[in-house]
């Protein structure tokens, strides 16, 4: 299945970002750029590249099968605000940044001006709580991802590329914490729950739903999102083989992911791909 | 493989609705439209958008793999009418509203003006009969479930966007109502057959042959019958890691579906995917 | 992987027959078209389709994975010129029908004029010799099927769209031909042990190294090859889910071939894609 | 995954080969082609040829799924000079005749102008010194073959199209040669390592990380890796079926591989599809 035909219809980058001025004058734009009718503390230099990247990411994901019409990304504003973005409620595909909407820590939207909000924002609220160190959060419900959510076979990491997972990559019950659920994380008591079984790793899969993908910036999350999924089928075929397989060493991958896990020669391409000029 | 070639020949939004409305004038269109030379029923506000969703389904299923050449999707009309909307007998994604045809409750075509029909309208036909809350119905070959059809190893739910099938996905075994056939339902008996095995639930495999899929609307049926691929193929990988598998629990599909089993945000962007504006 | 951007450069259908009416006047034409200086016996009104509908199938089998740069398909002239017409040696997605040979049935090509033949052109000729009936066969590689040549699993019919193969798909295994070689089809000999292996089945699988394909047109022998790929790899889905598999029961495939084993429908769809207008 | 986007902004034919004229006058040109301010040694007629083709590899091998963002190609200059030629580091999809740098047999770059080289550079280095027979190397992390890099079960031949493997592939331990690594070949003595393990055949495996090719031109080494990809899908299909499999005998694949072991038709539709006239 190819997203061509949608991906041929996002602005070439100049048209994307004369688009952006005119949000800035209209009504449907994140909070944070014309707070208080002054520049905000967050309207420095660096923060239009937040909301750029993020858009970027939210194309990407969609381009490379790690998302469907469901699932989202979300990245940290500045640790002074207590604040995350995340868009609308909307596929992935077609997000643009007039969709970004500004978010505190209990996964309430700042300014929604009309715009509704994915149910699940808890999930990303409750892991910027309790993970100062991540700055962007995937949830996606990649299909190579579900059978080992589903399984008692654990992901183990099968290449350099996946080598962030060899700490393991532990499976939220949701069961263990709210019983019988329409499997969503809907509130905040759910989203720490994940948090708690996330903790220090930077993935967990959520049985019968999907995974959560964090990192300390938006290229990393996306980056480790694509290669888990890559980890996940790779892993199945070499089990299906029938062997023995030997997996990345712990030291192997922390050595890697020390010198080489931002992924930012991949972003590059993933961006040209995602948002042709 | 990819549909794109056939995809960019869709007609941009704008141009679809004049067309059709080029069409009502000309012979090739739905009865509907323009029975007894006076506004039909049928014809009220909301009666194009059923033949622009089944147009649009037509093409969503084609793209998303659903279906290739063969299949189709029919839709029912008003209760009041006993009425269906079904294609003319050619490949789903070449489908337009000039093709749209009206069928009775016992697949008889009610203005053909020279077009030919699907030999197995039967299916469609006979299950609006027997199931007065289903107004939408595809029927497919979907690559992914032809094992299961075949196989004694049932399907089960693995996650929550494939909830619908929690209790149970029965087997029709054509040779059970009609011996050795060509596998096609043909009449209304290997209908009523078909029908029978389905009974309330919203899928039915057909073995040596498909499936069947129904919904209360047009986007309930195409999410279900993409879904129901993707389950098929995590169910099948799953079980080949060879650990124990978890599917969902009856109660979670249940509270899952009945909050969330319409795929509203997914049918925008297959739509946006299927027919490019 | 798709092949897009080659099927975005093919001609439309009203330039490709322009194009080929400018071949007829130039010096790479297939012999028939201009042979003895005037009007030959297989210039009949339908002649021209035979060319075009056989560039179609190179394209189709080539959008559709049957084929990569490797592989061919062929078709009979008319029976009474003993004389059928195959590409010069080039990938099939790039076959226009100045490329199209004439060769005689010892695999000859009739009137070369300077272009080279496929190694294996005697696949063709002698099944034609020992085969009456057929009149269009493929040669391919396909990546489904060679797990099957090489195995002592058999294929055996999944679906109605592959009933074709329910009486079997004989197994060619070279050596028993020709003990150690290069794996290629090299001469009448070969072709002749090929064709004997094929005896009166619509299909067989050469072991480390492809399939042939047989049929009575052009529209039937490429619908075949298709499935014959698809049910490969459904077969191979069933086998790994470890149940017990049904597969078609021969009647049921004599019941369906007969009545629709032609692939008209599909055969649109394809041409489409392939050679957009 | 189509890169369809990205290669539908690759130069045409034409202007590829004016824009590289226009590279010659600037500053990030390959050191060889204006060296000493006088025709080089290399700058003969066919060294423009290597350049051109070792850009389409790059993007053949990104198309055909062969390579991603990571992974590289290089080709050998000429004899005499001791040197190589090989892209800056650069995603695989996005390398033009700019990107280019030439190399000498220690892995240093002759003229890098600002431009940073691949880590892993030795690989290409230390072959290209170990074997004269040797005029390119692919370097790949295709998905397929990592399962065989982790599993104690070898890949074996099981087509004529990959018949170059049937010497056996051996596979690289990093740990035998350097203990606890970060998996790169980041020196001289890891790439003397990893020739070592190579020997004389034309492909190893690296344990956990990828693979490396080798051939005597380019298009031969961009075909054994595309067909390495092939290959060990195919085995995993035909181990999974579950029956006895028979792979290429040693003396079939020494004849194929002796008599057309070239590619040079797949060449021409590879290049037609990655780099659109």
């Amino acid at each position: 299945m190819t997203t061509t035909p949608v991906m041929q219809r996002c602005l070439p980058r100049r048209q994307f970002l004369t688009r952006c001025a005119v949000c800035m004058s209209g009504s449907f734009v994140p909070s944070i750029l014309f707070a208080h009718q002054q520049p905000p503390v967050s309207a420095s230099p660096g923060a239009p590249d937040v909301i750029g990247d993020l858009v970027a990411a939210n194309r990407i994901l969609a381009q490379e099968g790690v998302v469907d019409a469901y699932g989202h990304v979300s990245a940290r504003l500045t640790p002074a605000t207590n604040r995350f973005l995340l868009s609308r409620s909307v596929a992935p595909a077609l997000v643009t940044a007039a969709d970004v909407m500004e978010y505190d820590l209990d996964g309430n939207a700042v300014s929604p001006a009309g715009r509704s909000s994915y149910l699940e924002r808890f999930i990303h609220s409750e892991i910027y709580k309790a993970r100062s160190d991540v700055n962007a959060i995937v949830h996606c419900h990649t299909p190579s991802i579900i059978p080992f959510g589903a399984s008692t076979v654990p992901l183990r990491p099968m290449y350099h590329m996946s080598s962030f997972i060899a700490e393991g990559v532990p499976v939220f019950e949701i069961r263990d914490a709210g019983g019988m659920t329409d499997l969503l994380v809907r509130d905040g008591r759910l989203g720490r729950a994940l948090a708690q079984v996330l903790a220090d790793k930077p993935a967990a899969l959520m049985r019968g739903h999907g995974a959560v993908v964090v990192g300390q910036t938006i290229p990393t999350v996306v980056g480790r999102s694509i290669y888990l999924d890559v980890n996940a089928r790779l892993q199945a075929e070499a089990i299906a083989l029938g062997g023995r397989v030997t997996y990345l060493d712990s030291e192997e991958a922390r050595r890697w992911d020390a010198a080489n896990g931002t992924y930012d020669r991949a972003w590059e391409l993933w961006k040209r791909k995602a948002i042709p000029k």
